[in-house]
Formats: structure tokens, sequence, C-alpha cells
């Protein structure tokens, strides 16, 4: 079972307030939940400047499906790279375009080298690179 | 058909050097392309402030499995939003935590929201709103 | 005299010596301040997101002062929009390149034209706005 | 004498018109200047992921001028990094509130470092690192 503590924060009435605000229209159901959330993100942030930081990313990228070879090229880049591509998504999001998200896992540097060579392939108009740093609950 | 347009653009020779060297790095195979990209995403990131431009979006959730209901407001929030989102990929990351990349669709302003509503969920780690503006090729 | 108020968050161990360790590293001396960053970090970014708040920026621009007329003209824009820029601040780089900080003030739509004005002018090599909304403390 | 050479770029005629507009509308004269900057802003954002280039930041951090000593210890910590700073502007906000922009040089990483402990000072209550890489013209 995990450890949970309680510490106390002090801040400002009217700092307070309008935090109480933001979080209510954000839809949290209490501080706690909404401070363990920015305490999270700060150490994801921290975490992925690290290059030898294992994370986790959802390639996004738009593409023309018309664009002869594109699929195929990005199966194959996903199989030589079988260790690292989980899982991917692909919607149609047009008569021509489509979305795939394609779900990596490695470290940070590794994962930036694959986006760069997914989002410079010929066909991919948009893309980018999403990682998150796995953190404690 | 489409119309297909040639511009000069004049630099200075060392920027060029510099733009050459990045270009191959990241994998592209020519400057048109790579200068594509550049403006492709400057016109994507000038839409996206808009919270009226449709747009693309894909919603990465870490989350705990265990957590309880959870997985079940998740469906019934997509099920709620039906004309919005699209499509969902769940991956397992370990015995606790999962990855879920939702994607919508829908204007800017109500991707917002509803990327508010899921990241303030209980049991959500970490996550983060991916919005892309579609462009022309 | 401001109230000060005093709230509790829960967390787990796991999480709460990561924070600890982050903003120690930081230089932090207790979670209270760490936290009411993070808190004052969410609210500005919130609220930038208004293109009606009222915010203050610095607008930071490399330029090469060989460049003909370009600093006559950031002084002439400077003055034409006497109300919204405050301040500024030359650091000379090296023989060719200077740095100014252009420290503005106004609503964010506003400072977000005047900063793109500033930005697009030829002799400008690289820049950014910088926005930060004010909060309370 | 610099050298500058000029290179064809092929776009579609949709895309073109959006660039043309979108420049258009930040006001740049003409469509190289706009690329130019694309380019620049790449290869800064580039270097800057490198925490060993040389590069200038602007620290900006809005504080309390009641906050007893923390001017005092701002001036402490810039004369101590001596090398780094090298030059600092400080804007009357409001009857409370200061800010201060204050350039350092160095290296990507120092300049971080010294940025987390300006930031983290008590005093500060919202503040951020703007680094730019410097990159030819």
């Amino acid at each position: 079972m995990k450890q949970v503590e309680r510490i106390g924060v002090s801040l400002e009435e009217k700092l307070l307030s309008m935090f109480d605000k933001l979080i209510a229209k954000q839809g949290y159901q209490n501080r706690s939940e909404a401070i363990r959330d920015l305490i999270r993100q700060q150490l994801s942030a921290e975490r992925l400047s690290n290059p030898k930081v294992k994370a986790v990313a959802a390639v996004c990228v738009v593409y023309n499906h018309h664009a002869t070879k594109l699929m195929g090229k990005l199966v194959d880049l996903q199989h030589s790279h079988i260790l690292q591509v989980i899982s991917s998504l692909h919607v149609h999001l047009d008569e021509h375009d489509c979305l795939e998200v394609i779900v990596l896992r490695g470290r940070v540097g590794q994962i930036n080298r694959m986006g760069e060579s997914i989002l410079s392939m010929k066909g991919v108009k948009l893309g980018r690179v999403n990682l998150l740093a796995t953190v404690p609950s």
C-alpha cells in the first residue's frame, strides 16, 4: 500500500480564490488533485530535459494518403524500430488527409531522433512529438 | 490538379549552410520540403490562437487503471461528446499505468474545454492536449 | 494587511520526495513558496489566453546595428506607441549584433500585434514576445 | 562582405497564398525576410537544446519590492555572477510590484541554473527565463 502524506501550504486569500475559480472551471473536484497535477507536470517537464530519461510519446502526423509510398515507409520505420513503437492509430480526416498517432517508448533522445525522422518524411504536412515522462501517483 | 509555384529566397551563405546541416540531420531530402514544413507549422500555430478555428487534437493522458471508475467515466465522456471524439488508443505502460490517446475534432475552444474536463478527472496523473490546425499541402 | 490562508494537500510519499528534491535543486526554501509559484504560473498562463487581459511583456530582439535605419525605426515605433512602451534596454552582443529588450504594457492582443510589428522589421534576426499576466501575491 | 545565396522553393498555390496573407498581417515586407526568420527560429530552438551552446537570455521576474531583502539579494546574485550578468532593467508596475529584466550571457546550462536561483527566490511572484541562441544573419 502506498503511503499518503499531508502537507500544509500557506497562500494569500486572493491567490487562493483565483486558483479555486480556475480549477472549478477546469473541472477539478478538490485542490489536492489540482496541486498534485501541477507538481506532476513540473516533474515531467524537468525530467524531459534529460535525453537519457525514459519516456513515452505520441507522435502526431497529418499526411496526404495519396503521397505514394508514405504509408509503406511509415510502417517500415515502425517495424525497424520495433522496440520503441508500441502502437499506432490512424484517423481519416478528409478525402486527402489522415492523422496518424504513433506511440513510442524509449529514452527522450531516441524518441526525439525517431520523431524527427518521421516529421521530415516526404508527404508529412504537419506533426509534433508529444513527450510525457512517467512520474509517481 | 494543384498548382505548384516556385519562389526565390535570398539568404546568407552561413545561414544557409547551418540550415542545410540541420535539415540533413533531421532527415529531409530537400530544402523545399523543410521550408514548407516551417511554413505549415507557422500557419497552424497562428490559426490555433483563434478559438473558432476547426482543428484536430490528440489528448494524451496517463492514468492508473486501478482508479475505480475512471475508465468508465472516460468512455461516458467520449460518448456524450460523440460528435467530437473520433477514436482512441489505449496502451498498457506498466502494471499500474495506462496511456490513452483520444483524438478529438472540433473548434479550438471546444477541444480545449473538453481537454480540461479530461485532464482534471480524478485518477489522471499527467496529460496534454495537442492541437493541430489543418493547413493546405 | 493581507489575509493568509493555510490549506492541506495530500500526496503520495514518492511524489512528495521527488518534488522536494526538485525544489531543493531549484533553490526553494520551502514547499509553500514552490507551490505558490506553480499556482501563479498556471493562473498567468490561463489569463494570457484571453486577448483582453492586461499584461506586461518583454519583447527581446537580436538585430544587426549596421542595418541602416532599424534603430531609428525601433525608436519611432516606441514613441508612436508611447502608452504601451515603458522602457527598453540595449545590450551590445558583439561587433555586429545587439539585443534590445522592450518592455510593453497593455492588453494581450495589443501587445502581440505590436510584438509582431517589431519582430517582422527588416534587420531583426531573432526575437520573442514574452508575456506575463500580473497575479496576486 | 557577406555572400548572399538565392535558393528556389516550390509550394502549392494555396499554401503560398495563406503564407502571404499571414506575413502581410505580421508586417513583413517580403517573403525572403519572413522565411529567413523561420529558419533562424528553428536553428535557435535546435541549438538551445544543447546545454553547452552559448546563448543570451532575458530573465523576467515580477516581485513585490516590499519583500524585505529581495532587491539586495538580486543585486548580490548579479554581482557574484558578474561574468554572466550583462545588464538589468527595472520597471515599476504598480505600488507593490516591479518587473526586473536581467540579461544573462553564458552557456545554456549555466543560464538555466542561474535562472532557477532567481525564480525560486522568496518574494519573486512570477518569472521566466527567455533564451535566444545567436545565429548568423
